[in-house]
């Protein structure tokens, strides 16, 4: 009975989350059918149903423990008693956060599509590349360079984030500007008389 | 001759722009065929096909006036003499442009199945919200709700960018780290002896 039952059940869950995993990363979570999965594991869709009732089940399990993760850091973050132990505690857990799963990341950030072409085109590659000397200066170091890279990110996220959508635009300009110049640790510039 | 020619053309060219714009917002790029494009605009794929030989050309054919904008920006902040005029040329310029764009940057950005995961489902709202207070206070303002999605921005895309994956982990760590707490306007914390 527990052989049949094994049967049943059909391919092992973490290797239908593995396979889902990289059919996300290599055609987007939209671009991706139960099909596709189920072809790559050599199975019906059934046997994939049988265990993910959707394709948005399979990307709720996926980022199931980097949810679990944030739940916890966001708990020990409140349970500081001062202000500054929860900025401290919130930072370094969500940076190792992000750290840790930065494969499942790319896949949930990006259109593979779109990052083709980002990283693809010589055009958009060589302006991309002026611009993060410009921000970062002729010869960025290390530190210099992921501040640029979070500049554009950071630009991305403030102006498609609905958390914003209602800011007003000038407002938003000026504090994306000011954010921006100090993650890039330049003073403000000087205001015309 | 010219109606002949205009049908041959088959629909216009911006209304299968704006067309494909819709349905890569709907269905991400990845998750978008030439066929569901033709299906919308009520015509065949080889109309479609006619003005863009693939969905790459479509992409691009979209993202082509903000790569414009952006080669413009760029040559104007190299043509500043001084460092710290092509630092701000570059940045009022960047920030207008992800402002001006902020539809496209939300098509080419992010899978629609996870944006829609990240802003719909309870819990992990719950979780993204209680972490904005973490960082920005728990009555933010505008600037800092900014600042903390900017952080938020910056992190995932410091943790993708292709140009930062040969950089160290521990190196990365501290960047981020030290970036993060910039943006928030935070000093650095007190290292214990």
């Amino acid at each position: 009975m527990t052989v049949q039952r094994a049967q049943r059940v059909g391919p092992a869950r973490d290797r239908v989350l593995a396979v889902a995993l990289e059919l996300f990363a290599r055609h987007g979570v939209s671009g991706t059918s139960i099909q596709m999965i189920a072809d790559e594991l050599g199975v019906t869709k059934a046997a994939v149903y049988f265990q993910f009732n959707a394709k948005e089940g399979l990307l709720r399990a996926l980022v199931a423990p980097a949810i679990e993760e944030l739940r916890l850091l966001v708990e020990a973050a409140e349970a500081q008693p001062r202000r500054s132990g929860q900025v401290a505690t919130a930072l370094s857990g969500i940076v190792e956060l992000v750290i840790k799963n930065s494969r499942l990341n790319a896949v949930v950030l990006a259109d593979p599509a779109v990052s083709r072409l980002a990283h693809e085109d010589p055009i958009l590659r060589d302006l991309t590349g002026r611009l993060d000397r410009l921000l970062a200066g002729p010869d960025p170091d290390a530190r210099a360079t992921v501040a640029a890279v979070m500049v554009g990110g950071g630009l991305m996220a403030a102006t498609t984030d609905p958390r914003l959508a209602e800011l007003d635009k000038d407002e938003l300009r000026e504090y994306l500007l000011e954010l921006a110049r100090r993650l890039l640790g330049l003073r403000a510039p000087r205001t015309r008389a």
